[in-house]
């Protein structure tokens, strides 16, 4: 047994919890930068409970609302300079994985003066800004992680970068904030949130710790199954999906992803489906492609989920985003490639060809 | 679901991890204080690793192997004063629970010159020196939490103190390292760390996440619940026994201990008792007090160990340290308005009056 286990974020999770705890934030300086993309920040009430309590520690702060969907280098690049600017102390980020990976990246660049595209060098001069991490959608699980995901242009696909200097020192994980997203958002990312977990565990970096929370977090996401299909999402079912999320960051802060990342960023990239609903297209025939090298831990899944076999899994995730969307082999041969080229490629429980991942696009297609 | 999650020791598991990941210590300063106990440093080879691992780093080394068993107040204040005239940079704890503990007392004592007993205010000036802590026994777990239990004899019992400020920074978790203890602290720090899962699990601060953990340490117990007995630790059930140690660290870390903890410093305090065969004693009659309030989580806990009822739990541990010593009726009455004063007196899941304290105490009696 070799393993190493660190996840150092302080999590508070439940209903109210930003307005509870939120005067920890008075640690970490005078100045606070905001950033979010626009939207759920807002309509989820987080924007409205953070501004109050940084008020209430005479914080002053600015807020940079241009995170774009899977923020590119030049856009967080613009924030790290607003940032710089502004002289910020901290960093709140307040979304979706978006706004949370961005505001990881702008911590960085704020006290770091080098190009964005040098982040995924991973190694900082300075020491990044404190970062704070409010979800308001139950998937990304970044808030625990010290992960940025980035789109890369140049290399027509997403990159990431994490330091242990990059966790995130507090997360608020308040379930309510979840409960404004469209149903579909709510669909795709609690799928986003079981291919960590997922992932995670069948990864050969899986460790004892992170199988345990990968579990629990496949076994939530099992007592929700119905709840999404049926749209009938309650408050509690909210906090499940968000703990099932938490777990999934923690699980992949120490295990990485895997191919269903590597080949679902090209989905996003190329075809504009989000995340989640892209890495949900593939873990059927993931965990087809994967059985031979992990059966019981595949089989210990399909319990989890209350599900008979792969096939079933299959028709789940099926009924809750339908099937992908075709593809010309030029683009399956292009999308592979690139897969190939991921370092999370290299975790994969089974090693991978570029073959191997041509075979999944293909056989998931609509 | 409401509740905090914070565990940020980076924890290195596995054999001939100081040597691996010791070039970290790096970041930490040039001169380290080794705080142990003066043998099981030595004897486990943990000592000889981080020293080579030192010398290499050029860091010079102060050794401070005063610890006493159950250190007092006045043992760490000593440390403290040897710290702050080395000039130490950091603090590498090694040993049992009263080393690792001892080390947090030192690093605290280091950057603040108050009086040892000031500790227990929980509150400092100025931050810590940063921790390192390596275990020789599988059972304390405060290699991943904040705590530090010190004998506080105006009290006649021990108390503790720990903020987030006083977690290590790294543990190294080598199973080699325990194989030199005698069989009897193999069991007796066993006992312990179950103790720490049990309680947390049925704390009334236990978590949904505390939960996972502490129900996997008590699996791995109960794995090695025949090898314990028959006294066959292979290198495997060293790894496992210090695993689920770690767990249960992780468990008190955010639930805290309850009143097996607080009456089983009684046994240690008056009648020199380890500490892990302290709780062991009192454990089966604790589980009959609670099990009104917490039944189902205490079938759980018998069904993960393989146990039919609180019976066999209780034969189990008298199989492993036989039976309390008597107590006299004045002394149970002591012990039971000390255990009243324990904070963690409050975190039972019944609610205690010393009248049950007294019963318990009263009914484990050889």
């Amino acid at each position: 047994m070799q393993f190493k286990f660190h996840m150092p974020v302080k999590a508070y999770f439940g209903e109210g919890c930003v307005k509870q705890y939120g005067s920890e934030l008075e640690a970490f300086g005078k100045k606070a930068m905001i950033v979010t993309g626009g939207s759920s920040a807002k309509t989820s009430g987080a924007l409205d409970d953070i501004c109050e309590v940084l008020k209430s520690l005479n914080i002053d702060h600015m807020i940079f609302d241009k995170v774009e969907n899977n923020p590119s280098t030049a856009n967080v690049g613009e924030g790290g300079a607003a940032a710089r600017r502004y002289g910020a102390g901290f960093v709140i980020g307040i979304g979706g994985g978006s706004p949370l990976d961005a505001a990881k990246a702008i911590a960085v660049l704020a006290t770091n003066d080098i190009e964005a595209d040098e982040l995924f060098d991973n190694s900082f001069k300075n020491k990044p800004l404190t970062t704070i991490a409010i979800p308001t959608t139950a998937g990304t699980g970044s808030e625990v992680t010290p992960y940025s995901v980035l789109t890369r242009n140049e290399a027509q696909t997403k990159g990431s970068f994490g330091t242990p200097d990059t966790f995130p020192a507090i997360a608020f994980l308040d379930p309510v904030y979840t409960e404004t997203q469209p149903a579909a958002v709510t669909v795709n990312t609690a799928i986003d949130a079981l291919s960590h977990c997922i992932e995670g565990y069948l990864s050969n970096r899986s460790t004892p710790a992170s199988d345990i929370l990968a579990q629990e977090g496949i076994r939530l996401f099992g007592e929700c199954k119905e709840h999404l299909q049926n749209g009938a999402i309650s408050r509690e079912v909210r906090g499940k999906l968000l703990y099932a999320s938490m777990l999934g960051g923690m699980v992949i802060a120490q295990t990485g992803t895997t191919i269903v990342h590597g080949a679902g960023y090209n989905y996003t990239y190329f075809k504009n489906i989000p995340h989640g609903r892209a890495n949900g297209y593939l873990m059927a025939e993931y965990l087809r492609f994967n059985y031979s090298h992990g059966a019981e831990k595949t089989d210990n899944v399909l319990a989890l989920l209350g599900l008979a076999d792969i096939n079933g899994f299959d028709a789940l995730i099926a009924s809750l985003i339908g099937r992908a969307p075709g593809l010309s082999d030029a683009e399956i041969s292009k999308y592979a490639a690139i897969t190939m080229s991921q370092r999370s490629t290299t975790y994969n429980i089974r090693p991978v060809q570029a073959q191997d991942i041509e075979d999944i696009f293909r056989k998931v297609q609509a």
